[in-house]
């Protein structure tokens, strides 16, 4: 179902509806047969949610194919990551919440060490360190160049957004300069449509005045360019499903990807506790609340299995409070699997429960966890069909012909 | 797979298939984790089907997505509801066995009243009864316009069926009248595009006779007018599948609905025992029969459980004579959920059972239910895809590729 399809059978009233993403909540054994992440955790009020309600595993973009945080979100928000795709520098602008506007062009950007003769010697700089990457940034960010301005931020150690704001309209549509290995000069700046030559004149000039932000010797002097985009025109979370929707979220990525749909978003300190008292104080009013929880991921990443389970414990304890600050339909899920045996997103499908509303339900003494929801009454689905799932239970869907 | 993929499939022989829907079948639990309708229903000749058989469960439409009739019968002929779409008026056109001719302009109309100032007071002119909407058509019918004739036949209370007969071609893109609430004047008839004029001139002189047709404090005083559209040009059913294909059903919709995809279609009165005398005399010599059972899904329209297990009960009373008038492959399901607890169509995922010809098969003891439908051999699928399975367990579709 597109989004078009779905935006024409919305209904004006309904139940609210809460998306709590334990971000990377999906794992695998630790040892053969033994259980997950998610498994291993005690989680009462989840265990007490999927019995009143429906199991099932979704994936994210497709089959075998790891997500990135972006479109691992966009699909939870119903949108097909595989159609609704976001531009490396746009992702790079919203990790960082820098204020694009439409028409601006952002661009993900390496610092790197070319030689004299202008090769590239390190495509990342040495990995230059985040301390000394802020100050070259700056003094990139004060190069001056006619009919637009260029902003330059440093993300991280080599990593950096640049946005060009042209003067003239502007598309986006320019080559990477970055060819991806040593050896090579950068490519040049070229527009592959004339329609993008205003933002690759303001690029070309900006690139002519590197070399003299640099002086000999210095770790990084030279920046590679690639994912040259601007802001999508798709429509709008709260146009399509006809919700006032708010985000809350501790980091700025999660943040920005809800708010390029149109969501509200607003920022708390890391903790489940603190979602508590934003959904509590920034919640009435909202047909729409999305909850986002960093610890699962990162103590994936890290590989520390039982400080993941520790995570996801975190956030079952909160639930009743988050119950009685938002009831409604619930949906509970991940943005992706992070299993802590991997240290890394995984591409294995997250297991979800979906409470309120109407429901077939789980037999008694269901719990959640990976392998529950493999026997769901929900079987396995794409994370982009939640949403209308969700819509439905919530009592905000009329029916699809007569 | 497209509808033109499997006809290049489609081979010369093979077992008949009988299809018998059961509206709106799915269900769900009156209370938390005990028996569906159909799951507490005692269905032993089902139940003997479902162990010799293959038992699944099937979207008609899409995740969270509540079909309406149209759309759900479509998919249980092979139709993916997405792609071949029923217009308004047209549905409408059907549900009262109205004689569409290609080329005709069918259009779902409200009865309504507007004050003296043209403004729309009520949309449904006051839920105007059939007994007094009857003569109101007959008046309405009787106007006439010069190019083309206007038909104007009442469906049930305020709403109304009008086909526009052009003598010129025309198409049917013509924008709603209805702004779809009170206090607004209708909108004027507008075509999209000019191939559609001719209609839209047609419309517009009948709208101009229409003051002339009511008195002053008549309840309703105007007509309001969306869903304009025509006979679609889709690959007809028989063509495709290969099959001398009969409907047999009590409801005017759902024969409609089949003679659209070219199916013959007799009516037969109410009740499973006159589907089993229906195919007994009008079997032979086919290859198909849709047989279509209204009862379960107006029991669950009213909220009725009990009434919804007896009414499926009875038509798995009748199976071993349909079985012996009308042996091979048999698929039996519903175009749709209708959960008494709901007493509405919803969008859970429909149970079926499809046997004869060659499956894995259940395990001993299966009963045709949602439970065992979603443990079932054939999964989750969406019902557009059914026609295939029985096509292929009827030795129906040769290899794809060599």
């Amino acid at each position: 179902m597109e989004l078009g399809d779905i935006s024409t059978l919305k209904t004006s009233g309904g139940d609210s509806i809460l998306l709590l993403v334990l971000d990377g909540l999906g794992g695998l054994p630790r040892e053969t047969g033994g259980p997950t992440e998610l498994e291993a955790a005690r989680t009462p009020n989840f265990d007490a949610l999927a019995q009143a309600g429906d199991l099932g595993l979704h994936l994210p973009v497709g089959r075998g194919i790891t997500p990135g945080s972006g479109p691992g979100h966009l699909s939870l928000f119903g949108y097909d990551p595989l159609q609704y795709r976001i531009g490396r520098g746009v992702l790079e602008a919203l990790g960082v919440e820098f204020d694009l506007q439409p028409g601006d062009v952002a661009i993900r950007g390496n610092l790197c060490s070319v030689d004299d003769r202008g090769l590239i010697v390190d495509r990342r700089a040495g990995r230059i360190s985040t301390e000394d990457a802020i100050p070259v940034c700056a003094a990139l960010d004060r190069i001056e160049v006619t009919g637009a301005r260029v902003f330059v931020q440093c993300v991280k150690e080599h990593r950096v957004l640049i946005v060009v704001r042209p003067d003239e309209a502007s598309g986006a549509s320019i080559a990477d300069t970055d060819p991806g290995r040593a050896g090579f000069e950068p490519r040049p700046v070229c527009a592959i449509d004339p329609d993008s030559e205003p933002a690759a004149l303001a690029i070309r000039e900006w690139m002519e005045g590197i070399p003299g932000v640099f002086a000999d010797g210095d770790q990084a002097n030279m920046v590679l360019l690639r994912g040259f985009s601007q802001l999508p025109d798709w429509p709008g979370f709260p146009d399509v499903f006809g919700l006032r929707s708010l985000a809350i979220a501790a980091y700025p990525m999660y943040r920005g990807v809800a708010r390029l749909v149109g969501m509200d978003a607003i920022s708390v300190p890391e903790g489940p506790e603190h979602l508590v008292v934003a959904l509590e104080t920034e919640g009435a009013e909202r047909d729409f609340a999305f909850l986002h929880v960093k610890a699962p991921d990162k103590a994936g990443e890290d590989g520390d299995f039982d400080r993941k389970v520790a995570a996801i414990e975190e956030v079952d304890a909160v639930v009743p409070d988050l119950l009685a600050a938002f009831p409604g339909v619930w949906l509970v899920t991940g943005d992706h699997s992070t299993p802590a045996t991997m240290k890394a997103h995984s591409w294995h499908a997250v297991p979800f429960l979906i409470s309120g509303g109407h429901g077939r339900g789980e037999s008694a003494g269901a719990e959640f966890g990976e392998r529950a929801c493999h026997q769901g009454s929900l079987g396995l689905l794409r994370g982009c069909d939640l949403m209308s799932l969700a819509m439905a239970r919530a009592g905000r869907l009329s029916k699809f012909g007569a």
